[in-house]
C-alpha cells in the first residue's frame, strides 16, 4: 500500500474522517516531495497542501497529485482548513499534538466547533519507521557521501588546525561531494572539548597527543546520515587510547548484535556493560536512534527501550565516554536492518587512527 | 535594567510567580549564552537550566550564573519543574504556548495541577524586539561576512555554473570568513526557477541573459544576518532588466523611508504601490521582518503591519517580483534603526551587475 494508503487506514482504524500535518518531515513523507511551509490536509478524497505565495508554485512542482490551496488574499490557513473541512464532511480530524504549539491547536479547536479534534502523536513517524527501498538508497547515498568526506579531510588534518577549521573543511567537502546540507550542525571537539557530547567547534586548536571527535552527517533527497569518528594526533596520550579502546570494543560489540529480532534496550545494555565498569556514569546518553527524514527518529536504542528491531529499520549505534576536564569519545556507525541481519552504511576505517 | 530583570518586571506586571522557556533563542537569549537543548525556569530567586547528560557541562560553561540541574537517572524534565515550582512555592507560571507542543502543555498541566499556567506567547520575543550595543555589533558583523563572501565570489560564478554550485561556494566563503553556520538554507535561483521565492539550490545552470537571486545569511554570537543580492549574465533579457530596475526602485524607495516613527504597513505599501501597477500579483509575500536570534522575528513589516519603528529595531526590506515560466528578482537589505535614521549593514553593490 502507498503511503497515504497506510495513513488512510490507521485513521480509519481509528475512527478518523481526516488528518491535517504541520511537520516538514511528514508532510514531505506523504506528498512525496514537498518542502514548503504551511500544512497537508489528507481525507479519503484527496491530498491538499494549504500553503502561501511563497510556495504554491513549489508545491505544484514537487508535488505534483496534490491539489495546493494558498492562502493569499486574506484566506488564512484556519479559513482554508475551514472550508476543507466542511466540503468533504469532516466530523473528526487527527492533528499531531506532539507537534503544533498549544496556542495553534487551539485556534483550530476554536475555528472548527464541529470537527472533533484528536491526537496523531507518533501515528506519521511510525508509518516512517520501515523504510523502503528508495529511502534506503537516499540513506546508503547519504551515508558514502559522509563517509567519502571524512576520509577526503583526514591528509589535510594536522595539530595546530582548530575545531572550527575542520569543521569548515569537512562541511564543504559533503557539500562538494552532493549532500543537500549538513543533518545537523557538524560537531569538532578536541582536548578537553571532547568531554562535550555536543560540542559547538570553536577556535581550539588541536594538540599532539589529543583526540578529535567529529560527529557529522550528510542529507540526500531529505535523508540524513549520521557518524562519528574520533582521531588521535602524535602519539596518543594512554589514558585517552585506552578510552577509545574501550568504545570501540562496546561499538564493536552492540553492532555485532544488531539484527531483526533484537530488542534495542538489549543492544543499549551490551555497550553499557562493557564501559560502566571502567568509566562509571560516564556514557550518559542513549546508544542510538533511528534516523531518515529527521535525524533523530524512532526507533530509540536506550536503555529499557523494548522496541523489537525489524527489516528496514534505520539506527545508529554510537557509545562515548565523556570525563569532563580530560576529554572524551564517541564512535558511530549506522545499522540497515534487513531480513537476517544489517547492513552498517558507515564504511570508514574505525580503529585508532593517529595522524 | 537587564535581560531577567526585564522578563521579572513583565512577570511581576501580570501576576505571575515564574516562567518556564523552551525556544532555544530565548533560552540563550536570557541565560546569556545557553544553546544547548531543554528548558529554562526563572523566577525571582533564581534562573535555572534543566538539561540532560549532554548538555550539562556545557551549560556550566556558557551560563555560568544559571544553575544547572541535569534530568539524568530518572529525574525526568517534569520532574525537576516540578521539584522547582514545589521548592520556590510558585503559584502561576508563564509557558510559551506559542512554541510548546500541545502534548507537552497537558503533560505540564497535569503534573503541575497546583500551578495555574498562563501564556506567554510573544513576551520573550518583546524583551527581544531592542537590540542592545551588544546585539546590534553581533548582526553588523554578521552582515559584513555575508556582503564579503558575496563580493568575493562575484568574480567566480558564471554562465554554465549551476545553482547548486554557487550555493557551495557562497556557504563556503561565509563559513570562512568566520560565520558560525547558515541564518537560513541559502537560495540559489536562476532562469524560471526564479520565481519560486524559496527555491531550493537545483543542478539547473546559469544561462546568458538570465538572472540568478542569492538570499543568504551569515550567523555571529548567534545573531543572524539576511541578504538577497540578483544578478544578472551576460546582456541580460530586457523583460528581466525592466523587473529588475521596478524592484531596485521599490526597494530604494521603502529604505529611504525608514526611520523611527514610521509604521511598517505604510513602508510596506511604499514598495507595493511602485510594483503593483506593472506586476499585479508578482509581489505576493512581505516588505520585511524582524532579524536577530531568530531569522524572522517581530516586527512584522508587511501590509497592515500598525508596529511603529523604534531605535533598536533591526528589520529586511526585500521586495520581489515572481512570474512562473518567466523568472523573479528580490533586492533585501537590512535596517539597523538608529535614534534619527537606520543603518543598512549591507553594502555590497544593488545596481544591476552582468557578470
Amino acid at each position: 500500500m502507498d503511503r497515504l494508503g497506510r495513513l488512510m487506514a490507521e485513521l480509519e482504524k481509528r475512527g478518523l474522517d481526516a488528518a491535517l500535518l504541520h511537520r516538514s518531515e511528514n508532510m514531505r513523507y506523504l506528498t512525496g516531495g514537498y518542502t514548503g511551509e504551511g500544512c497537508v490536509f489528507v481525507c479519503r478524497d484527496e491530498t491538499v497542501i494549504v500553503t502561501d505565495f511563497r510556495y504554491v508554485e513549489q508545491a505544484g512542482r514537487q508535488a505534483g497529485s496534490c491539489r495546493v490551496l494558498s492562502t493569499d488574499s486574506g484566506h488564512r490557513e484556519l479559513k482554508r482548513i475551514q472550508e476543507l473541512t466542511d466540503a468533504h464532511g469532516i466530523k473528526t480530524m487527527g492533528v499531531e499534538t506532539d507537534f503544533l504549539s498549544h496556542d495553534s491547536f487551539e485556534e483550530l479547536r476554536k475555528g472548527l466547533p464541529f470537527v472533533q479534534l484528536e491526537s496523531l502523536s507518533g501515528t506519521p513517524e511510525e508509518l516512517r519507521l520501515i523504510k523502503d527501498a528508495g529511502e534506503i538508497e537516499s540513506i546508503r547515498a547519504s551515508a558514502a557521501i559522509a563517509c567519502r568526506a571524512f576520509e577526503n579531510i583526514l591528509e589535510k588534518i594536522h595539530p595546530g588546525m582548530t575545531e572550527k577549521q575542520v569543521q569548515i573543511l569537512l562541511d564543504f567537502e559533503m557539500l562538494s561531494l552532493g549532500s543537500e546540507g549538513n543533518a545537523f550542525d557538524t560537531i569538532a571537539a578536541t582536548g578537553i572539548n571532547g568531554s562535550l557530547c555536543h560540542a559547538i567547534p570553536s577556535d581550539t586548536a588541536i594538540q599532539s597527543g589529543d583526540l578529535l571527535t567529529l560527529d557529522f552527517g550528510a542529507k540526500v533527497n531529505g535523508y540524513c546520515s549520521d557518524m562519528t569518528r574520533t582521531v588521535g594526533f602524535g602519539k596518543v596520550r594512554p589514558e585517552l587510547r585506552e578510552m577509545y579502546n574501550l568504545v570501540y570494543d562496546a561499538q564493536m560489540a552492540a553492532l555485532a548484535a544488531v539484527k531483526p529480532g533484537a530488542v534495542c534496550g538489549d543492544l543499549d545494555k551490551i555497550a553499557r556493560d562493557i564501559l560502566e565498569p571502567r568509566y562509571p556514569g560516564a556514557f550518559g546518553h542513549s546508544l542510538g536512534h533511528g534516523v531518515g527524514l529527521f535525524i533523530h527518529e524512532q526507533p530509540r536504542v536506550a536503555t529499557g527501550s523494548t522496541t523489537v528491531l525489524q527489516p528496514g529499520h534505520v539506527i545508529t549505534i554510537e557509545p562515548g565516554v565523556y570525563i569532563p576536564g580530560l576529554g572524551g569519545c564517541r564512535i558511530e556507525d549506522m545499522a540497515i536492518l534487513t531480513s537476517d541481519g544489517c547492513i552498517d552504511p558507515i564504511t570508514s576505517p574505525k580503529q585508532l587512527i593517529e595522524l
